[in-house]
């Protein structure tokens, strides 16, 4: 009659559902549910009516696919920003990381995952024809040496083979193709850099310019 | 017109609800808005919805105010169980945190909170007066000797003080009440307890019963 581990049904429904969000255990579950049932209802329905409307009512840029209010975000509805330099990013967090860093004018296009046969991600399965779509229809409009792709993707296997199939789509356009620079975070100290990022950052190495 | 922190109101309503759930910050709240915004809709609103029915259908059972499906918990509602020893605690997980244990036959009693001036929790913010109504009833139909009240409180300042209040209120019905053990923890080295436990492990020490 007692279920021994939890005595209500109620309560173990709701702490498995949090015990399914990543990073969160059993433990933290059951302290966040026995916090929501000490909350006044309100509290609660607006906790989980914000993530219900933002499940069913977020829109995606018909552009650049990033999350959006409306049918066009707001990067690619500002006229201030470069609408000739696309920056290329694995997720709308992505995004949003270069957004916190204020050193980017251009817009973004999202990807929506990145190829990854072990997970089962394919070409098809990200916005990458819309992507060669947007590039080919700027190159036709625009002289291609002024349009630049910037590849902003992980530094692992998955994102070099995204990056190299994208390349290889956008190599007829003519338009300039970049990545990110890699090498030593500033202020790393050489004792704690790994080999590969060592190794890289002598091999790009740039002129010093005091 | 693009809020720099977040490209969607939605998202930064549902990571502002996220984010007020104790122990989670911004950075933790962002990933899991669009963890469950890369969920199928019907998995959070299942997710939702275990939330919404936690917080507005559980009940309270009506003799021990443990959180419970129907009127009566599984444990009240349990014959095998010593109905004359009543273990009183603070909360629902000190409840299951004891049941864990395996080591408790008797019944509970949950206080819902500690007296707290700090916090503005009084005696009449908790289920003290059903507890002390609860073994004044069954003074009344056993012998007091048979009725045990067991304090399995915080061993902090409000803890004692609780415990002391609802001592006084039940000292006219000759219950037996005690308190749990403190001491060192099983296993601990002495290195590393602080001196108030240790002093304490010492004044009551126990016969050595090999």
């Amino acid at each position: 009659m007692y279920s021994e581990k939890y005595p209500s049904r109620l309560l173990q429904e709701a702490v498995e559902a949090i015990g399914s969000l990543p990073g969160v255990g059993r433990r933290s579950a059951l302290k966040l549910a026995l916090h929501l049932l000490r909350q006044p209802a309100e509290n609660v329905r607006h906790f989980t009516s914000a993530i219900d409307r933002l499940r069913n009512e977020v829109k995606y840029c018909s552009v650049c696919r990033m999350i959006s209010d409306g049918d066009i975000c707001g990067i690619c509805a500002d006229n201030r920003r470069d609408h000739k330099t696309i920056c290329v990013v694995e997720s709308v967090r992505d995004v949003m990381s270069i957004e916190k860093t204020r050193q980017y004018t251009g817009v973004y296009h999202v990807l929506g995952g990145i190829i990854s046969p072990i997970d089962g991600t394919g070409p098809s399965d990200l916005t990458i024809d819309s992507l060669v779509a947007r590039v080919s229809a700027l190159a036709a409009s625009d002289p291609p040496e002024d349009i630049e792709v910037i590849f902003a993707l992980s530094g692992e296997v998955e994102g070099e083979t995204t990056a190299f199939y994208i390349y290889r789509q956008l190599s007829s356009t003519g338009v300039k193709v970049s990545t990110l620079a890699r090498g030593l975070g500033f202020g790393d100290d050489l004792d704690y850099a790994d080999e590969l990022t060592l190794g890289r950052s002598l091999v790009n190495r740039q002129l010093f310019r005091p």
